[in-house]
């Protein structure tokens, strides 16, 4: 009965400690010390190299070392029968959510037009609409999507949501599937996206999303970066349909010091920091869900392999 | 019976044409067209020169043109026996609690250290607090600050509040009076200035102040220019006891090019946008109160002329 581990951080040693306290009978390895692969019931993964859990006959449960699980998705071998539980960290949502507040704010208030006035001295108001005026759309409204659109709208924005499948929000407009994408779009001028990675939304933000929301609007994006077409972003930028992005998430991290969009005087780059997953909190959510499985329960936070979120 | 408008804005015209709609048989003057100045009822002021109130002997009800009033008080023959009203515009609120937001998310997020890091291609994580574990001091908890401070607490900031006199806002700690300032200053990690500007506030944002203030802590100014002694607060960010400040108002405005804040590496500066009075609205108050003033009624959102706010 042993747990295998596999990030790409240094925090292997620590895991160790807390697992050793945490759930002191369970024998914790560390990848690529898997030992007999028979022994791993439990694996704790980032990016694990492909075929690694499928090399593992007695898998009873993956857990994600993220909110997301696309890196799992990515292994043409994932052994999709074994329950996949990702991190769902409240804090980790709550970050998340002050994020996509601060740059809606931020391009609401029109603050790239004052950084740039105050490196010219230059003292201009511009025109302010009322927040309620302002119309936010969030695409992807589940648990941590739905929460940042709570925020929003309870900080006085218009929020609509829209998701693959349709859901229901107090207080919020929601749009659903391929039909509801372009009225959703036509009324945002702060579209967040918050999707989750999977082939319906990779290269989801490009040209033709773009072109049908609003001239002079703006794009937030704390999903995925292959969910981004980053050269068509460029274009309407420069031809000024889109007014402003702030990105968190790249298609390669940390974003190469050749991209174009570090130097973009329209885009705002932040080093994926949108959200930093607590350590001491994911550790307690794996334990817990390993007791309910020992207990013969379901683990909390399993997503639905079908779909891959 | 007349108004008197006197604004230092070209809109006088659209004044003129709002009160024929709404008051046609008020006689509507503009500033320096006095005429009889015994014929003066209401006075619709910003900035007046000193002893023109006083020369108006008729007065009913002395209007200001924004939410502050010390533009009346720096003339020492102000009327004070006559009614001084102030504007209070919900959406003028709405806009300080924005910025107010805005600012606090903006340095607890560390997007100043993100935004010199985009300048050199740098990609790299900051230290994340927790919001609940950041705390936030408004200082002034009267109309706007109140709603500040809620509106903090409602995002999830630790938010405390300091005024002159005792104040009770639900879920805020409160402190009040110079016994009070001390412990408020302690525990403040990101401090709002929300006050009116009278004798007692001019120079409050001082070198001692920052003192008490904890090491890398914040400033954000929206109450008034002149509360802000300029040189300790630059003489504070180069310490680096005070890690970044955002200033929507200044001693002089608009901020002469002169002016070192302008090109402070950790300050920000706007140009006294956080709230645009909306005239409309500010037609429609003005209007209620000559109505209520004719039917023998107090007019609201009248201040205390003794405090002068």
């Amino acid at each position: 009965m042993a747990l295998l581990l596999r990030t790409s951080s240094s925090r292997g040693p620590w895991w160790r400690g807390e697992f050793a306290r945490e759930l002191p009978d369970l024998d914790f390895r560390v990848h690529p010390e898997v030992g007999d692969p028979k022994d791993i019931e439990y694996a704790l993964v980032w990016d694990p190299p492909a075929g690694l859990l499928a090399s593992l006959p007695n898998l009873k449960a993956i857990f994600s070392l993220g909110a997301g699980v696309d890196h799992l998705f990515k292994d043409p071998q994932l052994p999709r029968h074994v329950p996949i539980v990702r991190l769902v960290d409240e804090r980790l949502t709550g970050q998340m959510v002050e994020y996509a507040m601060l740059y809606a704010l931020y391009f609401h208030r029109a603050i790239p037009t004052y950084e740039a006035q105050q490196k010219t001295k230059t003292w201009k108001e511009s025109p302010l609409k009322l927040i309620s005026e302002r119309r936010v759309g969030v695409m992807g409204i589940g648990e941590i999507g739905g929460a940042a659109a709570r925020a929003l709208k309870g900080i006085g924005f218009d929020v609509a949501g829209w998701s693959r499948s349709p859901k229901v929000i107090d207080g919020i407009k929601t749009y659903a599937g391929a039909d509801g994408l372009g009225p959703f779009l036509a009324r945002t001028d702060i579209l967040v996206c918050i999707l989750p990675l999977t082939a319906e939304t990779t290269d989801i933000l490009n040209a033709k999303l773009f072109a049908a929301m609003p001239q002079g609007s703006y794009l937030i994006n704390i999903g995925r970066g292959r969910q981004l077409v980053e050269q068509d972003l460029v274009a309407a930028l420069d031809s000024g349909h889109i007014a402003g992005a702030a990105l968190d998430v790249f298609r390669t991290e940390p974003l190469p010091p050749e991209s174009p969009l570090w130097a973009h005087p329209k885009i705002v780059v932040t080093p994926h920091i949108a959200a930093m997953t607590d350590p001491r909190s994911s550790v307690l959510q794996v334990v817990a869900n390993i007791k309910r499985i020992r207990a013969g329960q379901a683990p909390i936070n399993q997503i639905d392999s079908k779909r891959g979120y």
